[in-house]
């Protein structure tokens, strides 16, 4: 990696932190400044505008949080115990994450009334997030392992809203327990909604 | 109402549109001014600083949404029927809030990182909602309308957190089918849940 490479993947890293953690918004030049010790020109020459940074800042911080629970889901073991390693991995994993929460929350609470670009770039994490637990649950029914009863769209959707209302929950409160009660309360039902043997 | 504590009350109901949809720290004075049509001597009249008005805005927005809510709700039915109302209303309702989502979660995620003052008014509004849902709960299991392995605590902060996460979803996806799903998801967990007759 050149010298120029390095700075602006260190620009990305220190802005994904700070607009994880103030807000896009919330977040100015100066901030980005301070944050990564360049002058203005220094930013600059890696990048055309704050919102550039933005982009590849969420991208960074989302592709990180996704590729640690990936890392945590062994691929080649069955749907079901695929989403057994990822309600451990979403709850334990949280810390490995850039700094602020998760960036696909953050994200979308600021990009909803505005900010197109950055609003599609959470959509697109969305769409993905969404597809890759419908196909698990989905193979978990046709292996037999879940239920035929689970609608996999709607499960995924109710998924991914518990778990980012519990990071919500614990941000707010200073406390892993709405994070560990939503892992659990998936692992349960994993184990309820199993079909019969 | 004298004319001061109607221009008050009007800034008020502005200022918890603006920050709603586009965030406290994404909302000028400016744009304060602009949704107001007021100079800045008329706003500094009734309100110290932009922070003061947050905490009244955020006030009148999370009581418009908890007003909403409690009207939709019996409070003379069987807690079993109090909360099949509530998951009823937390979907329908949503249009009769203050614009731009929920207030509680777009200041939890604005406010976890600093601004203390804003994030203590957002712990309190869900101590409130979780205290809320965690009775209702145990006195659905007093009643023996619900099923006795129900651990209301965790429950009421996995429901909290799938409808809030719906709340995400749907905006960011602009359809209601999120909101849609976790409501249904609840009532067929009611169902499900009853202890037996």
């Amino acid at each position: 990696m050149s010298k120029g490479q390095k700075t602006r993947q260190r620009i990305i890293q220190e802005a994904a932190a700070l607009f994880n953690t103030k807000g896009y918004a919330g977040s100015s030049v100066s901030d980005l400044l301070t944050a990564t010790g360049l002058h203005k020109g220094g930013l600059y020459r890696h990048f055309e505008s704050k919102e550039e940074i933005a982009l590849q800042a969420f991208d960074y911080a989302w592709t990180l949080a996704w590729d640690t629970l990936q890392q945590a889901i062994d691929l080649n073991a069955s749907p079901k115990l695929q989403l057994t390693q990822f309600f451990q991995a979403f709850c334990q994993h949280q810390e490995a994450r850039v700094p602020g929460g998760c960036p696909l929350l953050n994200t979308a609470i600021e990009a909803d009334d505005g900010n197109p670009a950055l609003r599609q770039k959470a959509q697109e994490a969305l769409q993905g997030w969404l597809s890759f637990l419908e196909t698990l649950i989905r193979q978990g029914i046709e292996s037999s392992e879940l239920s035929a009863t689970i609608a996999p769209q709607t499960t995924a959707s109710c998924i991914i809203a518990m778990l980012e209302g519990a990071v919500m929950i614990s941000c707010l409160s200073g406390s892993r327990a709405a994070l560990e009660a939503a892992s659990a309360f998936w692992l349960d039902w994993l184990d309820a909604q199993a079909a019969p043997a």
